[in-house]
């Protein structure tokens, strides 16, 4: 890349200072400091040494960022070593009714058909009730780790002893939670010795009010941690035993088996609809039929649940919410029988449908990202400002209305027959399809069957004709 | 909002078709044939509706889109209803050594402090050898989900008899991949009737080169499942038992567990570094020991496979992989014993430390997004466009890279200490703090802890010293 490349990255007041560009460390795969590179050095190590075309693939990183400096520097502060603004689309699928309150939902996601069978799957429900939901519990915990290999009759006696001496030292950090209504909520002994050698928790429970309150529990166990380590080493009957004893690690948990969510929808089983090969009571005993699959076999239990997730994420991304806890948390509560499970369960009892979802959903509407993204500031506006526990609602509605849309699809016609109708428009755009073009073939594909090829197949078709005429 | 907000965001030659403007039904919080609207009068709809401040939020929505009317476009239609972009930060993680060769990893990612993690741990391999990894398996599978409560051994006979057939008939649909070296690879009738009554699956096993092949596994189980049912109905000898058979539904499997990949570092203990507290050596084994607490705790185990993924659904969305699809897999894989556990193992064998994490990734680097989305494309560029396989191992190597750095804090310093100081800056954008003022707060924050409330009274403090000045 030339200078003059160059100067349209990196600030004027830098660009004497810049000497990497005339070193040759900007010339080699490794570098020291990177992260005390401005964003245009950055970006200039990484195009010389690792873009095929170092002008083009600058363009591209340019060309994502905001025209606003101060939005963009905003976004570039989340992070470390920002160097754009990746993309994902931002929808809203409408006619949520979620106990008797009508919403709309924000939806961030870059697979096609998920906003558009959450849409389907919520107009559905309108017409039958919507949906009901509850919150079961809001609990969260973390863990001290550590090893002991002492009398645990003992180590019980100095725990109860020294109780009320470690919530008092963490009072500090717990104040303003209170304040809210939330803290630190219960503490009790572990004894994880069967699992492993000497091994131990101190197992903390909290309520956080409206946040995730992952930094809040993080930041109470190390504390207590000091206090365990301290106390311990200033008890005299614990130090006569001569016992090893070491703090390993003090972290919150993901796993929130007690931060639980119920949603559910219902209707006569005579108001389903029918399909050309199913009556509203075949159909029903079929979809139950693929729940039940779901609950005994691990290998559709994934996809099951993976379906529900899409819907679940989209609204945690939305809102400024952490999916990767999310999912983690998720995933594990499938699994808390022994065997990977279904989240969803559904039934038929009395000639009634009823289909529901519980699922551990810890997420926050304060702290975080939340007061920072104007896009996720935006989606909580929309959302009408729920508190912690009305978005652990909504959320489990959308993880519901996706898998419905999905068993919906999956017993009837297929999944793949309105997947690739929506995904026609990426297979049209990725073969470079003209408006016209694309006007056409979506016209032809409602009475085809997408596939890649076959698209590639009639694009042929249709530029030999344009040509030929 | 007034006709001139409307305006601006309708195109002209829609806006006297925009009935709905007038219309009661644009004040409804409920509404029909949504997704027929355009962009513009989606977004007014929203807006009327549910938006505390309509000219502001959309005004949110309109500073997101891309100056580029044409790559807007793309975006646009990349899921249905669109009305913005959402920006996750596009960060990149230098000095990963993988195999001898240097990669700069580009990581999607809107948590902090994740790409800070990532290129401390890279530098510290970078002088250790590096990363080195291997791909065990790359089989995906399918099922054609059934029930059927006739005789399970002329069920069996049956299918070995039409196997074939059934082969054969998917045959035009794997042509393509089987000219790419993959294809259809297997094919067995699963009894699951000890898990479900009248349960059972046809399962059938592909591989899928460089695709991630969910469409390509779709389209031949639903081709499969026709195929079955129609032999099934032509069979005089099943046809004679009167027996109930119905396909359920047809879909792939995200269970991946035979597409699993490896990657490992290990070093002398001498080399590892002493901490304040610790010898390599006492650090070397206080960091297994965290290891295996995450294998013998499930409520820790979450928590460290979180972590994980934070590195590797960072590379999945930079590369325009499912993030639902790997997370799902991964989760399920880590329960696969009956009990949720670690994904990383960590050991001390004749003075040396091993580090290694197994985990399924079913990848692709065609297909889906992977040719649409340019920042994607430029990922896979910053890459040395990898194949499935390569991609496979480099995501592997992002889940341990961020584990290291996890673990390593976790047993020294805590986490806060790091997590927090890299949120200092979010937390002051929350706050508003300016240029300056941050500035000399981050100065201030090198040596003290962080905490959003001491942040707070920090910025306060100074805001009255300049006051007063």
């Amino acid at each position: 890349m030339g200078i003059k490349g160059i100067q349209s990255i990196i600030p004027k007041e830098r660009q004497k200072d810049f000497i990497f560009v005339k070193n040759t460390a900007m010339h080699s795969k490794t570098i020291e400091k990177f992260s005390k590179l401005s964003k245009g050095e950055k970006m200039v190590w990484v195009a010389r040494n690792f873009f095929d075309n170092p002008e083009a693939g600058l363009q591209v990183l340019k060309q994502y960022w905001n025209q606003d400096d101060a939005l963009q520097k905003l976004h570039d502060e989340f992070i470390e070593n920002t160097l754009s603004n990746f993309y994902l689309p931002f929808g809203v699928a409408p006619n949520f009714l979620i106990n008797d309150e009508l919403y709309v939902l924000p939806m961030v996601i870059e697979e096609s058909s998920v906003v558009a069978a959450a849409s389907r799957a919520a107009k559905f429900w309108l017409k039958r009730g919507g949906f009901k939901t509850e919150v079961i519990s809001t609990a969260k915990t973390g863990q001290v780790h550590f090893t002991y290999n002492g009398n645990h009759q003992l180590l019980q006696a100095f725990f109860l002893r020294v109780k009320d001496r470690l919530v008092a030292e963490v009072a500090p950090l717990t104040t303003n939670m209170q304040k809210r209504g939330g803290g630190l909520t219960n503490l009790t002994l572990v004894d994880k010795t069967h699992e492993l050698e000497n091994y131990f928790q101190l197992s903390a429970t909290f309520e956080t009010c409206d946040a995730m309150g992952a930094n809040f529990i993080n930041s109470c166990l190390e504390q207590l941690a000091q206090s365990w380590q301290y106390v311990y080493k200033q008890d005299a009957e614990m130090q006569a035993q001569n016992a090893d004893f070491s703090i390993v690690m003090s972290i919150l948990s993901n796993y929130t088996p007690d931060c639980l969510v119920r949603a559910t929808v219902c209707c006569p089983v005579a108001d389903l609809e029918a399909t050309e090969d199913l009556s509203p009571k075949a159909f029903a005993e079929k979809f139950v039929q693929a729940v039940k699959i779901a609950e005994a076999s691990p290998y559709r239990a994934v996809t099951h649940n993976k379906g529900i997730m899409n819907g679940v994420d989209a609204l945690v991304l939305a809102t400024g919410n952490d999916f990767r806890a999310v999912e983690a948390g998720v995933h594990a509560f499938a699994a808390k029988d022994g065997r990977y499970q279904s989240l969803t369960h559904a039934k038929i009892e009395n000639d009634i449908f009823y289909f529901w979802i519980e699922i551990p959903l810890a997420l926050g509407t304060v702290g975080g990202l939340t007061g920072l993204h104007p896009l996720v500031k935006l989606s909580h506006e929309i959302l009408g400002h729920p508190n912690a526990k009305k978005l652990m609602e909504i959320t489990a509605v959308a993880g519901l209305a996706q898998n419905f849309a999905a068993l919906n699809a999956l017993v009837t016609s297929g999944i793949q027959k309105g997947h690739m109708k929506m995904h026609l428009l990426n297979i049209l755009n990725q073969l470079k399809a003209n408006e016209v073009e694309k006007l056409t073939l979506i016209e032809y594909f409602k009475t085809h069957i997408v596939s890649f090829t076959e698209v590639s197949v009639q694009l042929e078709k249709l530029r030999q004709v344009s040509t030929i005429n």
